[in-house]
């Protein structure tokens, strides 16, 4: 379903061709956590920020309104009216940060709800089955997102659990795809490769998990704390051993410079929360860096958010009047900075895209490199 | 400016033409306190939600940003994006309930930002400059809100001083006008009845302000906590001494069958809260009654708020979707309730002028005073 379009180093352009349409790749998975954008923006709005893939959380959307809920509606296609492709990540991110109490074991993981306390039980299987209730188009294994730093043997005996529990979510999934009342019978599995920072540990991982021939392939674990220089290390020891034929996700990342990097090492899907949570505190991305509207030096200031942008708010609203917004506690403040800041990742995959197309993305990626993250 | 197109009773249909545009009256005008609809909406929305008429609030307006960024920026509609009528209020409602330290004298009051405590002066000039600065195309005249219920003798002594600090607001508006940086030389000015729930005070006052030819009255200091009952015989006991060729503006009201009630008394404009705050709390209008969409029995529910509504928000999604956006504590499900809740009212005032239009008010009215405020 991917086909490789282009590739400038190590850096490819492609096309995922999925049962809800085809992704032009590098592309930005746009976070709608609970089912709606945080900062009072929904599906309809998506796609007016040139979004390609929505992304949902499964724990989020198993505990509240309940899975069931949502396949008796048709899943979250009808249930959100967005009608692109969606990927529903395993609930284990979540699990293992939000929940309480939780117990590891072979079969899953025990835990309790950060709502209400319920006690829950949660394994490769009952992964599969609440991803399948979403009906998303592409499901993510259900993997144990390890502390970090964590300890090698740790590490090691984590990732051949997380082999074991991929080998049972591919199992369960084929099994639920084939069932009559299946909202998405050609929903898809990724596959996600941990290892932790120890680079070894990252590279047979990838190795095991490639021959199991998975619809894509995500690297996780990262952007939780270690420094960008490690990331990008462990990007670029684990990509050799990536298929080449699959769409490759790096999860969870990152600045817009992050994306820069990883696409530069071979990286095709992303996924972060930063665009929605650093909007709706006044953070805003732009050409130029990185503002915030917040600062004082804004209050008169009749500009754009970013003159080179055309978003939906830039083609509106001042800097000035932005501010005023966030000042008056208005929040209206979030939703128009939420907007530019998707519209903006979403434009920089873009703009990343039609410079893989030219032939001119090692030019595009030094120019910006240096001043994407710059706080100005 | 106003021109009454049709009568049916004391109900009147009729268009009010502004340097902004005109109204097709009887109309609801959509509040945007600070220069942004509460609950993420913003001045481009009201466009697809039938709003003809935006009201700022002076008080905010001037504490946060100031009324003198807002002239530099060229005014509320550059600052805020609605090209329509604005309808800025005088200031006096909040100088008299939210801010600390009042002290009424002959020129004016002195009272206490809400926000930082600061010391600050209004009297009819002030209000009339702040407006001015504003650049809305109504200006309210400046007049005390007293407390409700309120002595007669006090009533009295302060309907005389409203009357005195109107001739000083249409004295210095027409000096601003005057000027040559004004941004709207022809800002119109409405005076407000005042006289608590005294008949006679009321009728008094209302006939001095009526000689003086201002472009529009409002009736002032009712839904202030009296019942109903006495608001709509305070209605029908100035209706008759207001001038007919002026539009008349019953201030902060209110629930959609006090504005079907007051339009049968010969009102031609509204404001309140109303549909915005309830609509931030899930208490959405329909054309059964209203719905409280936190209610248990709307977890299933694949129905839009209103069957009969095609709002942006009834076009898309269903009830369980809403419910659980609030439960989730989403923003959008504010936005989403808001806009729904603004649509509702500026199509009640649309119907209401259809019905009047087609000589129906009579029977329109009857069909909805009893089912629209009901609770189901
Ligand atoms: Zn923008
Ligand atoms: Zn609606």
């Amino acid at each position: 379903m991917y086909q490789l379009l282009k590739k400038e180093g190590a850096a490819r352009r492609g096309q995922f061709d999925t049962p809800h349409g085809s992704v032009q790749t590098p592309a930005f998975m746009n976070v709608a956590t609970a089912g709606a954008i945080k900062g009072a923006v929904s599906a309809h709005d998506l796609a007016d920020l040139k979004c390609q893939v929505m992304l949902c959380n499964t724990y989020h959307l198993h505990l509240r309104p309940g899975d069931k809920l949502v396949h008796d509606f048709g899943g979250l296609h009808s249930f959100t009216g967005w009608q692109g492709p969606i990927l529903t990540d395993s609930g284990g991110f979540q699990v293992f940060s939000l929940s309480k109490l939780r117990k590891i074991k072979e079969e899953g993981v025990h835990f309790s709800s950060h709502i209400d306390g319920r006690k829950i039980f949660m394994g490769p299987e009952e992964s599969m089955q609440i991803q399948s209730h979403l009906g998303s188009t592409i499901a993510m294994a259900f993997d144990e997102c390890i502390e970090n730093p964590s300890p090698y043997d740790y590490v090691a005996d984590s990732c051949a659990r997380t082999v074991r529990w991929l080998k049972r979510c591919r199992q369960e999934m084929t099994r639920l795809n084939g069932l009559p009342d299946t909202l998405n019978p050609q929903q898809m599995l990724f596959g996600i490769n941990q290892g932790g920072t120890f680079d070894d540990l990252r590279v047979a991982h990838m190795q095991e998990i490639a021959e199991l021939d998975l619809d894509g392939y995500a690297i996780g674990g990262l952007a939780v704390g270690e420094p960008a220089e490690d990331m990008y290390r462990i990007i670029g020891a684990v990509e050799t051993f990536m298929p080449v034929n699959k769409p490759r996700y790096l999860m969870g990342v990152g600045t817009p410079v992050n994306i820069l990097e990883a696409v530069h090492r071979g990286v095709d899907l992303f996924d972060c929360v930063m665009p929605t949570r650093n909007g709706r505190h006044a953070h805003v991305f732009t050409w130029e860096g990185i503002r915030n509207l917040l600062n004082e030096k804004y209050q008169l200031d009749h500009a754009p958010i970013d003159e080179h942008c055309d978003c939906p708010t830039c083609r509106r609203y001042s800097r000035a009047y932005l501010r005023h917004l966030f000042k008056s506690g208005e929040m209206l403040a979030m939703r128009l900075c939420v907007m530019h800041n998707l519209y903006f990742y979403n434009t920089l995959l873009e703009r990343i895209r039609a410079a893989l197309d030219e032939g001119q993305f090692e030019a595009f990626y030094q120019t910006h490199r240096l001043v994407l993250d710059k706080r100005i």
